[in-house]
């Protein structure tokens, strides 16, 4: 294991869904930064499960967080921030017959290889979905300070289920990302989205699941953050956002279509914009060359899978049996978690653009 | 900057495309294993340039590497194994007047931001696909040193321009590997290949380029590799594989494709092999759950832009005078590099794997 | 900051001795491990002040580790082990006064600097010695997975105020640790130890406080831990103990004697031992060489200073008149740290040493 | 083996005695920073062996080094900036024997452990001192960019044989620093250091060797720079200062001695200075509270070792007879390293800072 990421900003998850308790550290954060914790909360309340509309597991998720360390008065000290989010409705039972039958496309079976049989997989464990919430409360954090610094992340859910929502255009803004923030389905082009709800509810009617896409902008960066190599913004985005659980794919600016077009139609012709500056003319790059930001918006997409837990009857293997053998899976599950991992995604790459800031621009007293 | 990365095997990569040498620096590499300097001198031979068939640049490169420690008698030492590559076919002053000039979608702008203008960027410098050499270096080793241990790593070209090779089957063999690696060109179809390689020659006498896809497998990894969170199969895998020039995304097993399935669709059924082991049905995870190895082959896929540099006219701005003109590219360019890359993407995943095995198993004497 | 270290083992540390809780994240423990929780609370209470005996402060702290994750059912899972114990007694009034005249020796002045008067320095904040209960914990921890691979550590006060305690001898064994670990004041000889307690109470009573130095050892180590340069066993070592407050030197076997030696008196011969084994007659090594465990007992000493907080009458400055003051610090303070500091000093070497092992013959399921 | 260091400041090390060459690769510097060639030789010349006045071994080592990277037309250009030094001199059949027999107090027989008789160990492998040669390269460019922040690091040899150089006073000067570097023998008192020599002679006469301490202090520092814990200056200073072969002890301020003291006598009162500034009126936390620098000089002390390798029959086994034996080491030795480790102690100090001070200030281009 290591739940742990960041070179500068430290960033530590712990718990597992049905334990006591989940959290974060976030070590090395600038001091005397202002917590607003009313646009935190409503930061994670995009992540939660909306039962009502049938989108999400009917699981009660409260995620209160209690900060352990790390502010006082309202404000960062400097020293290690902690928060932690206690677990109350944890109905473990659901879950106790899975121990001898891995659920497919699930983590049991390859945890149980891992810690032979030790790991607490009750409701996913520490694999679970429920260990974005602490992640968001670390990157909830960090977008404030970066919103300080001028620098502001937006998400949307591309597609649902093959249905494409609008891609976000060549400058979007913070008010446009502020606007899909408070909408309760975080799409730009809302009879799309009424469109991908549809899909998912008819694929909760027949105990399946859907998967999606989600398009992430952080507008306002300079140019020259991240490095050649292996430190790159690309290195950097890719190892923490494949820390989100269902996780696929990442694609930054034109992605894997770029494997498919010709130079002269990919490369971005550099070009004075309206203020002087140097820009470019069009963001295949998604703003970076390199491995270093070029000043244009950074654009990052990732490939959400379909939940792996269905109803819908599967086969499996009971490892004690040694033979394979049906498995139908009980309880509360998502029929789509691409919706709700929007925020979890604008938070990781908060933390990473973050991290990635400190480390050129220092973290000091001046 | 980092131009290094593992979590317990140290690469760490140096040089500059018309400076004295490139290199690298693999610390903790098990002691005692054999290199066999033939073998890794073929693999370094697929990533050179092939300018017979007009598939790549003119420059010459015979990267001989020169070991300056850590092998003694044809063995590891334990000690940091240095390599180095002397430059010697460089001509600086094709790339003097681009200086001022920019070129779209190289680094040449962010490095000047990044550096004040103090980055050796003749020939690309540090962001050349040549630093790719000692890339291949340190991964030949891993190869090798994985295939003890009955770990096999092959990969494909994939696609080019649009133009798709045949997939990898359900579980591939070395020996498919190493048909594959004695191609002139790596794919499976050689067909297909055909009509990739014309697509390639039509964009270079366009004054264009193109780009394409390698997929990516390892055969005989044990299940329990990996982490869940930020230290898994794909994060690690990702953070390295994005240190490759030109790598736009990265997908595992169904990647982007995921996004648009059904859940009964993606997930894995777990069954009983032939041998009476674990195993599962299909593979669309990519032999990687929770982060973690399941004992399926690991599947990754990488997209390759188009080189950057293309003959034809492009528009960009010349910095010291901050106005828009044109700019034409001389010197010798690779109308494609996703073929020259595929040994590149077999040497970086050969790199993580062995890191993530010595972790799991430890490197220690017994 | 980073209050983190460990190359495999992540140790994460967070709280300040006036906020919520203080508290630790273990991550990458090896899964199955029991935790005896009752030999964790007595390692624990060994760090506990005395107040009785006049060698403590009179704050009550009953540090009792409340664990959040990582542990199922008495064994740990595999995923992050987190505990946090809750402040209680903290009358935070006593250092109100403090804020604007640094004390002497304490971080109150460089911590106003570094994080621009932000820091909580209530009780000394993420600076207090209180800090060190999450690290027994996890220390404790550390050691009972060490001593069930036959490693065993313990340590005494070998000295206070000049006045020394016994050496351990060659080879010490773990019934003597054990011994020495059950004694309310831990030293070798129990008449120096009541010297040792008359000066500390000496110093008390006049206001003043008393430093001393801590002798450690680990036996049953393989040969072969660590590595020559900067990931040897000193250099990892070093690194860890100096997180403890108060330390100010750190010495492996002869130590800062080795530099008054001659090679020949230095030197480790080495023999035959009974058991047919390579060993060597004397340890002036403290068994390391070049950075490598021999398998001769690890010997390491750290000197505490005195406690900076003191009853007598100090000069300071104001920061915000810019003058200079006198300054009487209230509040309760330990007139001596150095023999709670021993448990402490179990605990990091416990950690690190657990890290190299873990390094050198992996985490892995077999 | 990890033979690299450095938080944000990477150096790698690599090479054995023997070997073909030794060198080192350091990345993330900052660019644009001039290199003095000619200061960086005359700091190398401070390490080389000095056979002439019957102080150092025989070997002639040249030491020029050769920048690979990162270096263009005099200044760093930001890329991963390497030199080697090629080895000549070297006669390895003089260390041909040693193979069976372990030296006393040498690596041999943990390095013959660890890596299973693979190691390269002739003329100490990767253990020798001379991979001080390219740590001093990699420091003697951190000194030069730590000047032009006006941060001066200067060292001096405090002991040899028990005999005792002066002490620094409170305020060093960059002059005195380079006063002591300008000698052939790195004392303060001349007289003092006479006899020192004199020590050395006679115990070279007797086959034997000395060991000696050093003393190191930066001046300069912004009050701010490190941590509370584990990334503190202190542990980020021993954590390197370790990997210099031969250091068993490292103290900061009064350090051992800081362990007989009472409160009273080793707190620092602050006082307002002459410009009107927070300083100490003494040093005896050697510029160091909680981690932090507080703005008074860093002063650190190691205690390096006698050399191992004697003339002087010693006592050791046969590791293929399995019984003890008679050995007499052949070949040139230094019967002191303690004088030619006085620039690798400023060098690991100068390495240390600049990583500490980046990445409080940053690498960044403004």
């Amino acid at each position: 294991m290591a739940s742990d990421f960041g070179r500068f900003l430290h960033v530590s998850i712990f718990g597992e869904s049905h334990g006591r308790a989940i959290g974060v550290v976030l070590d090395n954060l600038p001091a005397g930064e202002e917590l607003d914790e009313a646009a935190l909360r409503a930061f994670l309340n995009r992540r939660k499960p909306q039962p009502e509309g049938g989108l999400s597991t009917k699981r009660r998720e409260d995620d209160v967080p209690i900060f352990l360390s790390g502010v006082l008065e309202g404000k960062t000290t400097g020293s290690p921030l902690s928060a932690v989010i206690e677990n109350k409705d944890a109905r473990s039972l659901d879950y106790e017959a899975l121990r001898d039958v891995p659920r497919p496309s699930h983590a049991d079976y390859a945890a149980y290889k891992k810690w032979n049989g030790n790991a607490d997989m009750r409701g996913g464990g520490h694999f679970s979905g429920r260990l974005t919430a602490p992640l968001c409360i670390a990157g909830g954090i960090a977008k404030q300070i970066l919103a300080r610094r001028g620098i502001h992340i937006g998400a949307h859910l591309s597609s649902v289920a093959g249905i494409q929502d609008e891609r976000f255009n060549l400058l979007p803004t913070q008010e446009l990302f502020e606007h899909i923030a408070e909408k309760s389905f975080p799409v730009i082009d809302d009879a799309c989205g009424e469109r991908m709800q549809q899909a998912i509810r008819a694929a909760a009617e027949e105990g399946d699941s859907v998967g999606g896409t989600i398009e992430c902008v952080a507008v306002g960066l300079p140019a020259g953050l991240g490095s050649p190599m292996f430190e790159g913004v690309e290195n950097r985005l890719a190892a923490a956002l494949f820390g989100i659980p269902a996780v696929r794919g990442i694609e930054f600016g034109d992605g894997f279509a770029a494997a498919g077009q010709y130079g002269s139609e990919h490369n971005d012709p550099f070009i004075i914009n309206a203020e002087g500056g140097v820009a470019t003319k069009k963001n295949s790059a998604g703003g970076i060359n390199g491995g270093i930001t070029n000043g244009m918006p950074l654009v990052v997409s990732v490939a959400i899978k379909p939940t792996p837990s269905i109803g819908k009857p599967q086969r499996s293997v009971s490892l004690s049996r040694g033979e394979e053998t049906e498995l139908r899976i009980q309880g509360r599950h998502d029929p789509c978690v691409a919706h709700r991992a929007v925020p979890v995604v604008e938070a990781v790459c908060a933390l990473v653009i973050l991290d990635l800031y400190l480390e050129e621009y220092g973290n000091g007293h001046k």
